[in-house]
């Protein structure tokens, strides 16, 4: 089956590069905005098109494989991993970002058979960054290949989160108890990228020690973590047990030791699951 | 005198980006990190080495200028602000980014004449961003116009704010406390880039509406200040009133409307100005 995976990601880098064209070219001219869950879940047209744009490449190709898209999944499609090939696509990671114009907006196509992580790809459009990686061949970006940081001193470390799109006071309460215990541990410093996507590839790339997150979805972070994988790091649900893709939580880390760190300060709470079935 | 300062504004681009390359070679081989005011303040020997650099070279070329540059005021000079033609200096703004290899890391060179900016410089020596602006010429990136985003409604707007250096817990409280209240007026999204000067950057590029911060240091928003009013925005000082470059409180906003509606929300504390006299 090697030979079918690399084609497959072949083919995923060149539509991830082409919906990068899409976004770069609706950046000038279409950002128009519609909200989804709360008036800061955001999405475009353009969303819409380069999701399309990418299931449709990939059916021509690939027929029987199966998919997971943000903007289908919103639009009432299931969100069910099963074991078949399947494609798990955000067409735009960071679309508040891509409104704004600010400069780490992503695409993002994972690709999981039998439900583990084959490859992933995210291309960074507005720094032309190309990352991918595939499983047991490591992690490159733009061809160069990446190692997480061997830092091992949480104090010596830049830990990278989000708000996120819910505004629930509750959630808010654990976000920002959780986020000032881990900067006055005292780290070197929290960023905030705007995309689970770019944040994971900056923990691949060793310029964060970790990112951690409660409320990110399994399209944001399924490329992501093989290639955080693949560059030497560990992934982990926020309670420091096994990560599970669908439960809308994740901690990706350089290593155990900085990843164990800040689960020791994370309030945890529990979003819906992506796979969990609908509400009547 | 318009001739001299736009000899001086020509030089201050070219030595910015001799000083991106010194960045650039440093990212490779050292990046050997000291500590400041706390052991998340950091400082390298590139820093020291890039002002050094920039100070050597405007001397030579203007040899009755002045200068602030944030190693040399860390070295013991005065910080003083005077009518004279004075450059202000950071050699680095993000040191911690760039110790982290983290993509914003920026040169920052203000230039001031009768305590009024003239012109800024700001060189993100990663994404090769050179932005400049000149009093009453505009603002460019890699020379072309700069103008702020034209949004008046804060819930469409992202803010870029910084946890900065300081770890005391009650600074700590009072960040939180303004963030949280800014984060569910609701805004679109907070973003944290790690450099002032590239903050303020992405205000006057119409990519966040707004920056604030309470601690940073003359050297780091001088010159994003002049961009940033060039671009069509406004500066204030974080309880609405009229901005003071030493007072280590701003707001840089697109325009009056977004400024005002976070200055309510921001609970203001006084670190010691940078022209406070040295303590005994």
């Amino acid at each position: 089956m090697a030979d079918i995976w690399q084609v497959a990601l072949d083919h995923a880098v060149a539509i991830a590069r082409q919906a990068g064209g899409v976004v770069h070219e609706a950046l000038q001219y279409d950002r128009t905005v519609m909200t989804k869950s709360s008036t800061v879940d955001l999405v475009t047209q353009t969303d819409q098109k380069v999701e399309n744009l990418i299931i449709q490449s990939v059916k021509q190709k690939f027929p029987t494989h199966r998919f997971i898209g943000e903007e289908s999944v919103a639009a009432g499609e299931a969100c069910d991993l099963t074991d078949a090939p399947t494609w798990i696509i955000d067409p735009i990671d960071g679309t508040t970002n891509f409104v704004h114009a600010f400069p780490f907006v992503a695409v993002s196509i994972g690709f999981s058979v039998n439900k583990q992580m084959e490859f992933g790809v995210v291309y960074s459009c507005l720094e032309d960054k190309m990352f991918t990686a595939r499983r047991g061949k490591g992690a490159f970006c733009n061809g160069t290949p990446l190692q997480v940081s061997a830092q091992n001193d949480i104090k010596q470390s830049i830990i990278a989160t989000e708000f996120g799109s819910s505004r629930d006071p509750e959630a808010v309460d654990y976000i920002f108890s959780s986020l000032r215990d881990i900067l006055c541990i005292p780290v070197h410093g929290v960023r905030s990228a705007g995309t689970a996507a770019i944040n994971m590839c900056l923990v691949a790339s060793g310029c964060v020690e970790a990112y951690y997150e409660i409320g990110i979805h399994v399209w944001d972070v399924a490329a992501g973590s093989i290639i955080v994988s693949e560059a030497g790091g560990i992934l982990t649900d926020v309670d420091g047990r096994a990560v599970d893709l669908m439960s809308r939580r994740i901690v990706a880390a350089n290593n155990r030791t900085i990843a164990e760190r800040i689960v020791k300060e994370i309030r945890p709470f529990n979003p819906p699951r992506d796979d969990a079935p609908p509400q009547q």
